[in-house]
């Protein structure tokens, strides 16, 4: 059962402000509330997108709507997902059938204190799933790709002609490098040969000859499953580099890697809502420690970007957090909806067993595909990703014939992405429900279907 | 009944690419097909994201897997909106159910070919509601608020230093010109007194006294109701500075007034999809003219965004609607979905008739407004927007007090948000589903309520 965090609190509190006796609630609410969400939330401020503090001190803020009541309505939208193939590529993955419900959200104001409340909360749930407790973080969750989180590291943190460190670890640490460049840094990518990542020493040698503003690391490489430590690497950087914001790109770690923000020290994490956090695209979700705020506040020059810029959205952000409507560019509420039952599914277990979950599932499978004969991408098991599996085909099978294969099986792997090895290897996402809910059977029926398919193409362990 | 354009062909001639014989399909596709959408689509390209043409060429795309095909299945799920107040802002609005119904689409590949095909026909139909035929102009969906369309005019088309004429109508145009000076825009502002817009004898004046790069105007001002009107303005501009872009903010105004893309001259259409296309907010949709894709192309600086960059969208944007996967970053299946439902609602009928449809319920709104003795803030009938009213309290009236007792009655309106007039008006949003399915009642629920509300604040017309 999904239970929403002080609902009944807070309208309550809002009657009593009213000077009103607040409506009889149930005791228990009902299984699946956070789905109709908002409806057993009576009372709303009003569809004004201007927060109070936003005003120009000569309005009379008196004058201004506060409250809204509407009808409680307790009708829940039915749904169930058509049969389709098992989506197994790393992200966007299979979602909870609560999950694609709230997409279904009907129409809600965007600063109607119903949405204000779930997104308040959202916001707030992500700190725990972040684990920081530091009042200082700040949350964003903006409408984009996953991508826009560079743009607004890139945007915000970094002013023309400062130094980033990169870690290159494939495809995406690429991405952010050009983002980077693309807003006027002085990028220096620390290159590492494909399937591993820069050492420890490389980095500490290369922190030494410059001084970074940033430094930027992929925690999960999307394109060759490798997986870098985050742990270790913080404490280097702040020994010999202490000034230099660590910035970690964890759109495929983000809900089944282990992030400690604030016992690790991490400056800004990046992710997108289509991954291990299991809700549908389209959601750019980041955490900036307070030091990176500072940093964005000490700019000289204002940001570079405006939909992008923190200098529009963190009021807006602590105003949803706070609870009070505020407006700069409309959110989407049924995304915002569909990440809040996602989190709340996600938070109602301790997050270490979240991650030990994505852990033994990779095992796992890693295991059944070394039993196969086949070799990964990131071919050092400490540098493994817990939340995806880049396998290298076996001589002789190419993936133009043996995904076909997979999909008729009803498993949907992705292809290769790195530019090196683009052919001659496949990606097994393994996040979320197809790892956590045993029910599915989604990865026994993937490693199954791989096992087959190699052998219908001819493929026998040597 | 709801048709996808071409869905049996695509998948047909795809198999006859194969040399397979197609499968039979039904001779009528069944209503809400496009719920299920590509479910009966049964082949697809492999998930690489990786198109063909943007891989290095020392790879042997012969190697690359292009086709899997996966179960048929025709199961569409239900949904029903649980009774909820009507939305009646200036977006989001009410949404259909088959709208909603798509955002909870299952999960899959955003490289699938059935997902492909499904944005691919987004695009297509994009350029209908914008009613461009020729083959230059560029379609752009994006993961993002409206607001990300300003970056994508601001980072693409103006470069650092180059000059733009903003016609001044109010909160959104004020926001226009925000975002052009970000990215390094000289902006010269021509603001017209709330309620109203700039004449063209006076933008005459304006482009004669300098070379513009673009000229932006806010078709719709979201803030006051205002509607610029867009023929003659481009007329004019072609004549007096026809080297000036022409670009429209249609956040307000596509899918309600008419915008005719060609025949108008225009240059850049920005809009968001949860005004009057109806689908759930979390995309910018754009249009831009092959002149203005011209003058990105001849720029001296590379854009100055990275998400908003169409050096990194136009080739995805050209792929999908060609078909072909294609990836810079993960676009939303789920609001793409929703988006296509909701165009090919729209696309049902002639698009004049959508607009005259809103127009004939604005004028009812109108009278109905002025019958109560209540003033516009657009007070020239000629400037009156169609999908939206800002409608002046009358003196004693609150908005505090009025807008909760429309709510009790069922009726979401909104509150004020032009500063200058912020506590003296609200606004009624009058778009789609609500003006164009007559079974609702929306409109003259609202319109009673509005009456009644007045009358128990005490108010009768003098």
């Amino acid at each position: 059962m999904v239970l929403i965090p002080e609902v009944s609190k807070l309208s309550r509190s809002a009657f009593r402000r009213l000077g009103m006796t607040p409506p009889k609630t149930p005791d228990a609410p009902p299984a699946r509330l956070s789905l109709i969400s908002r409806h057993l939330a009576p009372v709303y401020p009003i569809n004004t997108p201007y927060a109070v503090e936003r005003l120009p001190s000569t309005v009379d803020t008196s004058l201004l709507p506060r409250i809204q009541v509407r009808e409680i309505t307790t009708t829940t939208p039915k749904m169930s997902q058509p049969a389709h193939p098992t989506l197994l590529i790393p992200g966007p993955i299979e979602f909870d059938d609560a999950v694609l419900q709230s997409m279904s959200h009907f129409s809600e104001s965007h600063v109607s204190a119903g949405f204000v409340a779930t997104f308040g909360e959202t916001l707030s749930m992500l700190r725990k799933l972040f684990q920081t407790t530091d009042p200082a973080s700040q949350p964003f969750v903006l409408s984009g790709s996953g991508t826009l989180g560079w743009d607004l590291v890139a945007a915000n943190l970094i002013e023309v002609g400062e130094d980033v460190l990169v870690l290159g670890t494939g495809y995406f640490s690429d991405g952010f490098a050009d983002c980077l460049r693309v807003y006027g840094a002085n990028v220096t990518e620390l290159k590492a040969p494909v399937g591993t990542k820069p050492t420890l020493p490389e980095i500490e040698k290369a922190l030494s000859e410059k001084k970074y503003k940033a430094i930027t690391v992929t925690h999960v490489d999307t394109s060759t499953g490798v997986l870098s430590e985050l742990k270790n690497l913080s404490a280097l950087v702040h020994k010999v580099s202490p000034d230099t914001l660590i910035i970690v790109d964890g759109v495929c770690s983000v809900a089944c890697e282990e992030i400690d923000f604030d016992a690790w020290g991490l400056d800004g994490v990046v992710t997108a809502s289509q991954k291990a956090i299991g809700c549908p695209a389209g959601l750019s979700i980041s955490m900036f420690s307070g030091r990176a705020m500072k940093a964005f506040e000490n700019r000289k020059s204002p940001p570079s970007a405006y939909f992008a810029s923190m200098k529009n959205w963190t009021p807006i952000m602590q105003n949803y957090e706070a609870k009070k409507p505020s407006y700069f560019a409309t959110p989407s509420p049924q995304l915002v909806h569909a990440l809040h039952t996602a989190l709340s599914q996600i938070l109602a277990k301790p997050v270490a067993e979240r991650f030990a979950g994505h852990k033994a599932a990779s095992d796992k499978i890693k295991a059944a595909i070394g039993a196969l004969g086949l070799k990964q991408v990131a071919a050092n098991p400490d540098e493994q990703a817990h939340g995806m599996t880049a396998i290298y085909l076996p001589e002789g099978v190419k993936g133009a014939e043996l995904l076909p294969i997979l999909a008729k099986k009803g498993v949907v792997f992705a292809g290769g992405i790195h530019k090196e090895i683009v052919t001659k290897y496949i990606r097994f996402g393994h996040m979320g429900v197809s790892v956590l809910d045993p029910t599915r059977g989604d990865i026994e029926r993937a490693v199954k279907a791989l096992e087959e398919g190699l052998a219908e193409l001819g493929y026998t362990k040597s």
